[in-house]
């Protein structure tokens, strides 16, 4: 069928975004032609200026509109310990959990040969730099347990050993809720090769 | 966490739209932030554009930039049957099938004394004055099978009955694919009832 051109572009637009579908992005572009025309209006802007007014803290490489970022210029944050992280939304998710209060490192992706990633492309050298120049008392690393994320610890841990700091690891085995039953091999091979002593 | 402001106000218009809860908000808004500046200017404008330049057509109520409205305006359409919809997207989705070659009547909702919504709220008097003023030989009822959508289907029955014209409903029976088995009994119960004759 075809669409009417202003709402294909709009459909279109959607669909590019991660996680939409053809059918999803019809149905926010028929939303959108039946919500107030402020709010469409000021979805609009808040995409524009949120475009236009965040980019990255050039000490942790956070998403932020002012550089250092608010979580590094936040006087009672522990500036002794850094959480590496591989994204944004890494940050987000640890942020939530509210019980954390040390400073992030972004890294910006992860080690990856296989899409051609490798460590000078993501915020290595920086993390390098900062704990260098800062008197850091241990690096907590938050990476994905994926290849890519097993990888770039690894690598890490080998860089940062020379400073004789505490490095750790977010530890990896059962999430809550979880039956044991039903549990994947390798998680429950990491949750018992990470056992705690009582 | 405390997102950064022109991020918390992008993630919440992105909740505000059907579907998209908090995380899927939280992840287009990072991914716009990320997008190339140009392509967030024009997903702005295709925002402010659809609301802007689409309205109804005036004789079948669907969606358009014109009225009448693409279809009702094609003239290869075949202009004696009308199919008879609650909204656009039911349209759109009989549109995609590449079946159907008539024209349309878009109810824009369905009579729900529930929801408050009464046979005066929808479009049934503009349907009635088409059905009355054009020379139409089938209708279509085109309505979800739901408790509002056989109500309407109903109630426009009995309304159509005195034009002596053909009214039709799709038929509600297996989806393709599906198994017997497996099927809820109400739509079993209603592929017996609307069997047809080999």
């Amino acid at each position: 069928m075809e669409y009417t051109k202003p709402l294909a572009k709009l459909i279109e637009h959607f669909q590019h975004l991660p996680s939409i579908g053809p059918k999803t992005a019809q149905r926010l572009a028929l939303y959108v032609v039946k919500m107030p025309e402020n709010e469409v209006r000021n979805f609009a802007l808040a995409l524009t200026e949120a475009k236009s007014t965040i980019s990255y803290c050039e000490e942790c490489f956070n998403m932020s509109c002012s550089s250092p970022c608010e979580i590094c210029s936040n006087p009672s944050r522990n500036k002794g310990v850094i959480c590496v992280v591989a994204e944004t939304k890494d940050l987000m998710a640890i942020e939530k959990t509210n019980e954390y209060n040390g400073l992030y490192h972004v890294l910006q992706g992860l080690i990856s040969p296989i899409d051609g990633i490798g460590p000078d492309d993501i915020r290595i050298k920086e993390l390098l730099f900062r704990v260098n120049k800062n008197n850091i008392s241990e690096i907590i690393l938050a990476l994905n347990p994926s290849v890519e994320g097993e990888a770039t610890s690894l690598y890490l841990t080998k860089l940062l050993k020379p400073f004789n700091i505490k490095i750790s690891r977010i530890a990896f085995g059962l999430p809550m809720g979880s039956e044991l039953e039903y549990v994947d091999e390798m998680t429950l091979a990491r949750a018992l090769e990470g056992r705690v002593e009582l």
